[in-house]
């Protein structure tokens, strides 16, 4: 079947997008050509033009189109608070949530040993320097609740200690959680937080 | 955010892809944001190239870039036997077990009253026809084993009997199958095809 080549590959370079695999990979390209007009081609002319624009914003590490995010370059938003996360899906997950009226700051991962990845690569010395460049007052670890996030939590809030307050995310039971799926250290963290009525 | 909507769009693009909803196609895309000289931009060029050439073969409804696909064109493949099947993805499937060195019929679906697809819509006519015309001598019918798929089956056997000897797939304990999580109409069907060892 030489004459398919161009399908085949296709197939093969949507296989290696995150969550697809060779057989929703096929699937997914014969909907794309059954729905050619639809779906492929402007599928295929937005890649590009994504391709073309998008970068990182210089401030804060976001995702955009030009070099200054529209959230950094938006003036109504609060300029003395920075949430710091981990990468642009837990800023976008932030944004949906509607809450946050500040700043971010997108660290790019966690710090690691075994992966060489060092306060360097996270842009934590941009951090520092945000801080006192845009007088900010407060700044809010937004990290995972995962040994590594907590880890940088830790040796961001080591680098910040005395310039800023600093705050996390409030660790508890989930929106609509049942106790009874909850996992021992939830239930620890929510009783020791537990609130008057 | 203003500045994000072609970010945005294909998201939404993305989604629409089956196996992918809105979680999963914002991964993606940051994904290919952040693999865009290796994955984005040749993801974009191929899919305008397949958009551009892929078509229904003229002759058995396979997806290739001629008007003739690859398989009907090769003259190495045996003419008298075809092979029925009900998309394009049974067509691959079949390829890729390497078995079959016939031709194929793809029907583009099944009868069904429900959504008014009859004997046209299904090329059964162009079916018969091609018996005739490449002078056939058995039609294998590897519909799939489901209502639809047998339905539509014995409806073409009525349409060709006589004409050409007709078989089906086998049915049976498919390869590395456990008995005690296969359903009870497959251990039926095993038991009564039993073979003599």
């Amino acid at each position: 079947m030489t004459d398919r080549t161009d399908i085949d590959a296709l197939i093969d370079l949507m296989a290696r997008l995150p969550g697809l695999g060779p057989r929703s990979a096929r699937r997914a390209v014969l909907h794309l050509i059954a729905k050619r007009g639809p779906l492929l081609t402007p599928l295929a002319a937005l890649m590009q033009t994504v391709a073309d624009t998008a970068r990182e914003c210089l401030n804060c590490g976001n995702i955009g189109t030009a070099d200054i995010c529209p959230i950094c370059a938006d003036d109504r938003r609060a300029t003395g608070v920075i949430c710091v996360v981990e990468d642009v899906a837990d800023l976008w997950a932030m944004e949906r949530s509607g809450t946050f009226r500040g700043r971010y700051h997108v660290l790019g991962g966690t710090l690691s040993a075994l992966d060489s990845i060092g306060p360097e690569e996270l842009h934590i010395p941009r951090l520092v320097d945000r801080v006192a460049a845009e007088e900010v007052t407060e700044v809010i670890l937004a990290l995972n609740a995962t040994v590594d996030g907590q880890t940088t939590a830790h040796y961001i809030a080591d680098q910040l200690e005395g310039r800023v307050a600093l705050s996390s995310l409030a660790q508890g039971v989930p929106i609509g959680g049942e106790l009874d799926y909850l996992d021992d250290g939830t239930i620890t963290a929510a009783l020791n937080a537990r609130k008057p009525l």
